[in-house]
């Protein structure tokens, strides 16, 4: 066949391949070379074309000549596992038979701030779904970098990576931060701060989101943490009717709002 | 106890309660006497304060104490069931414990269509989480009702339900509607049509959302209907990077500039 990658066969399920991605997956992490777990012919594409590194694309056996057109011409690594093995592999009921292992950019905290940062702050986030989202929304609307502090969801988590349909591949992103030393960062770059807050005081078209700023979105059910509340201003969504709205629905609607006015403005 | 509900026991996992219960988890839909399935308190709590008839409140038996403190007061009827059986009915994984049959309020196409409507037209949307988010954010962002149309996911489907937050037992729905009866309705109220497309021609904050509009919301993959899109105009929210945005993302968006709007004309 006319590709340059090398297609290997996976026979036993035993392979330190397959046991580190199962680990991978069932803790909602990195392998142990630090790569994601991407499920979906679809994060297969857009880690390519995010140019990411690829250690290895999997294929189950009954997708493998699928597996082998999409990375035709590329060199990479393509490891064949059986049907049942594969189905053990994967986090998700509807597989597509396909994983790809990327090695995810690294970024610094210097790399989220430039000059008009519009920077995500998940303080707590538990719900992979949520933060894929809020990443992907991130980048739709032009934030300038995400900060995962320690107690988040991981960016790697396979479920936040598919949720965010590629975002974590492209978007500069720290995780893990220690919440004292992200409010430091946040003070030492002069950004307004916004807490997403259903109770907030400060209607969000009212808000001046041209300006640098950073925008806390705080725990599924505790919200934004005291630590980092101090200091910020409490955004709020004018809703009616309902209690709130899903916080990845918030992040993504305060987004779009910084989004066009500074559109308007410029 | 100083109750004035009446609770039973369900020793029996044969007992046509309960049959009943799976059956419209596993379809998905309605029980047979058009209850739809609620499972939390949160949605037990959303139930009792829209003022929905109830026909039951079903609790397992390691709750029953918290289930009968939720409805205190309340005339309803309240089944115990065990553990084991309880955790047969629930669509869940992380079941609460309590599942509430809500008769919801029934709705006719003239209940959607107040001055200045904002009628929301879910046209083949298939994600249940989808659905229900949607349902919530037009509830927050005060649109006058939703059409399902048929082919679109049950808004009574329990996973929609939870994804609503409550809002379906608020908000004017009519579901299952032919698309070309709906068409001719939205045309005889003189809506502006508007459908959510990715590659658009119309810039979200460049529409008069002011005036009385319709909004179509298409299927995940495959977008809006060839029968909804002929004469509506593609609305495009401005993004850079990804693709698109989540369905339920992109249509919470629009309405809140269509809210915004609207609050500034006020």
């Amino acid at each position: 066949m006319a590709t340059t990658s090398r297609t290997e066969v996976i026979a036993s399920i035993r392979h330190p391949l397959l046991k580190d991605i199962r680990r991978a997956v069932a803790r909602g992490t990195l392998t142990e070379d630090g790569c994601c777990v991407a499920e979906s012919f679809h994060l297969l594409e857009e880690a390519i074309r995010s140019e990411c590194r690829i250690r290895a694309v999997l294929a189950a056996a009954s997708v493998r000549t699928a597996v082998e057109g999409h990375v035709r011409g590329l060199r990479l690594r393509v490891a064949v596992v059986e049907d049942a093995a594969f189905a053990e592999l994967s986090s998700t009921q509807t597989s597509q038979g396909v994983i790809t292992l990327v090695k995810p950019p690294v970024w610094t905290l210097e790399n989220l701030f430039r000059p008009r940062a519009m920077v995500v702050v998940l303080d707590g986030v538990q719900d992979p779904g949520n933060a894929g989202t809020v990443v992907r929304a991130a980048e739709a609307f032009g934030a300038t970098g995400l900060l995962f502090l320690r107690g988040t969801v991981s960016p790697y988590n396979p479920k936040t990576l598919r949720a965010s349909a590629g975002s974590v591949f492209r978007m500069p992103l720290v995780a893990g931060l220690d919440p004292t030393l992200a409010r430091a960062a946040l003070e030492q770059k002069r950004l307004d701060l916004y807490a997403a807050q259903p109770q907030g005081q400060k209607n969000l078209h009212e808000a001046d989101l041209t300006r640098g700023f950073a925008l806390v979105i705080g725990n599924e059910a505790r919200g934004v943490s005291a630590r980092l509340r101090s200091g910020a201003l409490d955004l709020r969504i004018p809703v009616r009717g309902v209690e709130s709205l899903n916080a990845a629905m918030a992040a993504g609607i305060i987004l779009y709002e910084a989004s066009r006015q500074r559109m308007l403005k410029r």
